[in-house]
């Protein structure tokens, strides 16, 4: 319970939120240092307790979002729990839940009512579709919000069946983008001395992050479609095959086309009518990936990833979890830290991408609580008896 | 240049970022209501404003991000223009920047010069690898840390070729970590009356985004591989084909597979041994998404959403950007806004998913700066000759 290091530092956040969108939020909100009190329902606790996969019997993934939070468990339809409760808000900065909108109102905790009673508290939401608009009862999930959001219609393989994006950018967007409210309403509490709701959605998250996608229909017309592994309009930007698997590049202009054809020894391409501009490379983007390919073939990924670092072409290969978690310029940054857990041993989780030089940034983080842990190190905080 | 509304109303922003990830930053940052300053470099500019689509000759890229700034050209190695910049972070509260390290520091405004000149100018720095460890003067690309941090290798159909997530989310999250810090450090100064350093780099931000891979590797030891448009372990939650298209259900208890059962008018799936509970289900994906879509394909997508919406299923539609721009959801929650502009006409481009009560909504935003177009109302407001 002190006061971890990091610009929240000293801010008491209450976490009603389950699974993924809020959790992702309030754990960054404690790896800044805020302190992070899970309120969670009696016995059952979050969701994501029980969401698999499972090491030693608890669930990983709940602790790869849950570290270093306290848990007390409160039944907020009880007089007890509210009682709980109402004392946690009086003490409280931040108050963040991602219940379907209309839960909060139903248990009385709207947000009316919380800033009569508690003007300096700020309340953020993260929810499906948000708490406006005909959605707003509607249950969503990320794999929803990816579908009706535009990014599905622009990942995948032309032709190929509709793919989703492989982590879930619907919630951790929605995350991100509660905690950029959060903390700006904690500087805007500063010069106003009160609090505000923020309102954030899953739906609205992913059409902020469409990018060029939507100017490309502004301009065109035309809804664009998934184009693979290359951009759409820098060239070339994209996956190729070596002799042993692929690497990308990203030659995004002649200077780095230029460089490219001579760590391959093709200085023709340079001269080829069809690719002497960004524009008519992507115009003829196919037949450009038949001539680099048909080099590309003829050595290994990680010959040609350290011919074109020395050139100074910027490449990479194409890293699995385990080859990204193993990679030297993420472990230099602390990007993958542990968590001791007396269950599951110590486990690898990632860290805190935000390194700021007045903190320190920890390579080890505090353990996830179990369900209703730290009741009673919160009541003896709160003074209840 | 009047202040606008929202709870960074009243903070100038100094923004020396270009293309994506340091311009998305500062758009987050003018959604807010700080008021964004871009310093551009003489005659070239921001290299957004040369990267397509145009629309009447003006690149609608470069608009979609970068709404509602001001804009001077500033030769940062000249007396002059170091003079000028030197005025305008002694009024600054923020500097945000996307250069390769060592950029700011070749030019003389290396953190510590800052810091010592500008003890409370807070300064962010967003770049591919980061200020420190091996890569840190590697330049990265989007397609480079979507590759190199895994989130490709989790994304697509299996055994098909590499894809990249279909909207440069290496730049994105990089944008919104940023953005965070940055609000964070805003906070802390009013507890402390000086700046920070915030240090955010792209490919940390796609380890921080990896969610369930990062545990699912940990508890098996093999890393995962894409799985096209379906969850790694919840079923059914996936992208499924109907009479004349797909649609997406997110089932993710057995209380939500029942009534999809019913949707369905297919009981015998909910007593099938192989389907009884979400890690049977999962187990049996495959055979169990036969069974879905013979049934699917029966109907028409918009038949099946108002069946699976009116029993409370979440599902919904794969909406291309144009379906999505125009859905109804979106369009009640203003989130996609006009910019009108001499030469562009009214262009539609996102809206700001983070709504706060405290503050208005517009539903438009203000147009583009010219490069060097606020050059003579800066100046004035500086009060240089």
């Amino acid at each position: 319970m002190a006061n971890r290091e990091g610009p929240l530092s000293g801010l008491v956040v209450i976490d009603l939120t389950r699974v993924l969108a809020g959790p992702y939020c309030t754990m960054v909100l404690s790896d800044l240092g805020a302190r992070v009190i899970k309120v969670e329902v009696p016995e059952k606790g979050d969701d994501a307790r029980h969401i698999g996969p499972f090491i030693g019997g608890k669930s990983a993934y709940f602790s790869s979002l849950n570290r270093d939070k306290e848990s007390i468990a409160l039944d907020l339809k009880a007089a007890e729990g509210r009682e709980i409760f109402d004392a946690l808000l009086a003490r409280a900065d931040v108050l963040v839940e991602n219940y379907r909108p209309g839960v909060m109102e139903k248990l009385g905790y709207d947000w009316d009512s919380i800033h009569q009673r508690w003007p300096k508290l700020i309340y953020a939401a993260a929810s499906g579709f948000g708490q406006t608009g005909p959605y707003r009862n509607r249950a969503a999930y990320d794999m929803v919000v990816q579908a009706m959001g535009g990014i599905m219609s622009v990942t995948g393989q032309p032709g190929a069946p509709p793919t989703r994006v492989g982590s879930s950018i619907g919630d951790i967007t929605a995350g991100l983008f509660t905690a950029i409210g959060v903390n700006a309403a904690l500087y805007h509490r500063t010069q106003t001395n009160s609090g505000m709701f923020i309102d954030v959605s899953m739906l609205d998250s992913q059409l902020a992050i469409l990018e060029n996608a939507i100017v490309r229909y502004a301009a065109t017309g035309t809804p664009p479609g998934p184009i693979g592994a290359r951009h759409p309009s820098i060239t070339p930007f994209a996956a190729y095959r070596t002799a042993d698997g692929y690497l990308v590049i990203a030659a995004g202009n002649d200077s780095l086309f230029a460089k490219l054809t001579e760590v391959l020894e093709r200085p023709e391409l340079l001269n080829d009518e069809r690719f002497t501009t960004n524009d008519l490379r992507t115009q003829n983007v196919d037949a450009l990936s038949l001539e680099l390919e048909a080099t590309f073939a003829g050595k290994s990924t990680a010959d040609w990833l350290s011919l074109l670092e020395a050139a100074g072409v910027p490449c990479g290969p194409i890293n699995n979890v385990e080859e990204a978690l193993n990679d030297p310029q993420l472990r230099a940054r602390n990007m993958v830290v542990t968590m001791d857990d007396p269950d599951m041993g110590t486990l690898e989780v990632a860290g805190n991408p935000i390194k700021l030089s007045a903190f320190g940034d920890p390579s080890t983080r505090g353990p996830v609580p179990d369900l209703d842990g730290d009741r009673q190190a919160i009541l003896d905080w709160l003074g209840t008896p």
